[in-house]
């Protein structure tokens, strides 16, 4: 009888998609015994925007809050979200660097590893497989979805052996924008399943309000561990409630086994918790199904509206959704994820102020042009790539084989400001902030970026002037 | 090839859940034209709530919105629902009320009648379904949809055949408190379909997050005609976004084949006219999967909590919670539905302010008991019923069958104030806010209640200070 698994993401993806990553450790550990409790086959809880969020406005250490919940979490499966070559940073680690920070990541408490290349280049996630393997633990080789010419469901399932033949111990399906769909998911799965003999994880974000239905199209096609939120962080563009997701699956073949009471007294923890945080609230927190449209993800449109609305060009948006397909076509259709969503979407923005396609290009596509972050899934546009890098060779190498060993580089630069290992590579992820984390800590100087006070509870905001009909 | 058809809820229970029934006619039809083009199966834009909530809030006349809708939607079927012999109101009508009332909301535009009984006692839909198909129009019979020892499968199958028997044009399924599961509902639907060849339709509210989930089981197993709301108006103890399921639904054997863009324009609409609502909002509009557990419907809680607070005795809400599934066995297992759901609410709350159960019981129950209800679906508690009614008989007719016509002394009593049949209704329906409204429209004084002015709009609520990364 297939029991499904469920990995909460509460601690990491939840609140980074709702409240802009700034669940403060202080408000995750008086859950953990609860939590703990329940059963949770993994809790995701680090990742590159957790940790950014961590030394840039929390001035938390992130490793440090690695180890309490490592302490507070005793008995379930501490999952990270890890960009392949590129660690938590946006670009390219050596191999020394690669190595140094997932052997500190497991050493500090990490049990389960989802690695991800952008480009879904698996060389990009070979040294992070390996190195999670050389340290007992779980490497899950991840495929970013996407919808283009050049993806398809052959091509995912080939992936997925690909990701078996290099050790992992299971796969992840990565719908980052929302793109999935219920029924592709379930040709999806089920091509997965029968070709490749590992087990299956989904994670899909609810931005489109599908992918409960997603979720559960795959588990009727055999995924094995399906990604949700606790209520009170779920639905828009974080994921779908562990709440309604165990709920649904309740006495069935698929049953969680969780408890369902147990889960919904954490939904209330979290639900007064992120009352502290409403500064950090969108506007729109709805289902938004454009991304079904014109496959932009939420995450892109937000930001290049931030970029517009600098430039005082919100009225070009309409051009600039309309440009990003054709910079995406010319990319030889990346999946659009961190940090190709930034690099398609900022040259988007480009071509459409400057009026002229490609007048300027940015150091970025350059880079992409010259196959620095890896090969795209389609040949890229010709004429552009010869434009954009003139008579340079592009490389067709995996990109971190052309980089020295650089943390000795990084360690001799930051000097005794580093207490440990960690310290080291909280600066190679972030060179900026990150120093200046360490100075302040060293100056003991560290201030959180201050909270609004909650707004006055209006206790009687609920309508009472005639009964609610139950209807 | 099964193409699915949705009748959306916008007009109707979607703001009914949401905002207490508020939205105006003004807000209605500006975009009429567009909710007109897009081909849904059906628009409910009427029921008990949003009548009351006219007459009672809006001071607008609930049958000249009717009309007005009527005429901006000449393209769409408009769907009401009522609840049998008691119509929009909360007690049993002759039968000449009710034949007045399903012919005059005909002639006013309304097509399709989705009739149910709180008892699912078919005995009460007769009259109502006969009216129905005497006046030309679509009769829709309803299954209140609940979980208890007196209710499975096999009866509510027997149900379904029984309204096919009475003439109805399509089948109902009413899940007013978001009890359905996924799995649950599949084997529904499929015994429904195997047995009674009539068109299905699927109600079911998004409480607890899994109704998007049992449409997708629904359709899959033979169900037709899904009930959405437009996403501004979605979700939480509303219904799932219409764009949701027919993004899902795209490019499948079962598409809509709607126009998923223009329903997003409608939703950017609504989205707008949401905010003019928002002292309605309710503090709470997550999911709730509490139902799934103490299968007390969520509206009913409100409904509670209102009344404890009033009796400064909210920290009886656990033992009252405790009390309504016995209060509920008691009377036989009604599904909790208005009216239902406020009678064993309020005897429970009874039974426990005054500690000792029953020792004040209320008219309601007692008339419940004297079967003025009609039949409840298992056995009552027999001391119970004794203590209540005494040695008064409990009647066993159809409850209707003991009351005279009362048009004509409805008519006398309202006299001049009445300027046509559609006024006598709906002095019928609320006898002391009809009246009021009446008055007041004949003294030229209708004042809608005051709208509190919108919170200032904060551009910059959205975080902008970093790149929101796509994960
Ligand atoms: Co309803
Ligand atoms: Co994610």
């Amino acid at each position: 009888m297939p029991k499904i698994n469920i990995t909460d993401v509460i601690l990491r993806d939840a609140h980074q998609s709702l409240i802009a990553t700034r669940m403060r450790t202080e408000d995750m550990l008086p859950i953990c015994p609860k939590l703990d409790a329940i059963g949770f086959w993994s809790l995701e809880c680090w990742g590159g925007a957790t940790f950014d969020a961590c030394v840039r406005f929390l001035k938390e250490d992130p490793w440090e809050r690695l180890s309490r919940l490592r302490e507070a979490l005793p008995n379930t499966r501490l999952q990270m979200l890890l960009r392949g070559q590129n660690l938590l940073g946006y670009r390219h680690y050596s191999d020394d660097v690669v190595r140094a920070f997932v052997t500190r990541a497991a050493a500090n408490g990490m049990d389960v590893f989802r690695i991800f290349d952008a480009l879904n280049d698996l060389r990009n996630l070979k040294t992070a497989i390996e190195a999670t393997k050389a340290a007992g633990k779980h490497a899950q080789g991840t495929i970013c979805y996407t919808v283009s010419p050049a993806h398809d469901t052959a091509g995912f399932v080939r992936m997925g052996r690909e990701l078996a033949e290099m050790g992992c111990d299971s796969i992840a399906i990565k719908d980052m924008a929302g793109l999935l769909t219920p029924f592709a998911t379930a040709e999806l799965v089920k091509a997965l399943k029968d070709s490749v003999e590992l087990p299956l994880h989904l994670h899909s974000h609810a931005t489109s309000g599908l992918a409960d239905m997603c979720h559960l199209k795959a588990i009727e096609n055999g995924c094995d561990t399906i990604d949700t939120a606790i209520s009170a962080f779920a639905g828009g563009t974080s994921h779908p409630p562990t709440e309604s997701l165990v709920a649904a699956l309740r006495g069935t073949e698929y049953d969680t086994g969780l408890d369902l009471e147990a889960i919904q007294e954490v939904g209330i923890y979290f639900h007064q918790v992120r009352k502290k945080y409403h500064q950090f609230e969108s506007d729109f927190t709805g289902v938004d199904t454009r991304v079904q449209v014109n496959q932009v993800p939420g995450g892109m449109i937000s930001n290049l509206a931030n970029q517009l609305r600098e430039q005082n060009a919100l009225d070009r948006m309409e051009a600039v959704l309309a440009e990003i397909p054709k910079v995406r076509k010319d990319l030889g259709y990346p999946p659009l994820v961190t940090p190709t969503s930034q690099i398609v979407g900022t040259q988007a923005v480009l071509n459409v102020l400057t009026e002229k396609r490609y007048e300027s290009i940015t150091n970025e596509v350059k880079g992409y042009l010259q196959g620095r972050y890896g090969q795209a899934p389609a040949p890229v546009d010709a004429a552009l790539q010869r434009q954009a890098i003139g008579n340079a060779e592009a490389i067709d190498c995996r990109p971190a084989d052309l980089l020295e060993p650089e943390l000795a580089r990084l360690q001799g630069e930051i000097g005794a400001l580093a207490e440990g290992d960690e310290d080291v590579l909280t600066y190679a992820m972030f060179p900026e902030i990150g120093r200046a984390f360490l100075e302040q800590r060293a100056a003991g100087t560290l201030q959180p970026e201050p909270l609004e006070p909650p707004p006055s509870e209006t206790a009687a905001n609920a309508p009472t002037e005639f009964n609610v009909a139950v209807h």
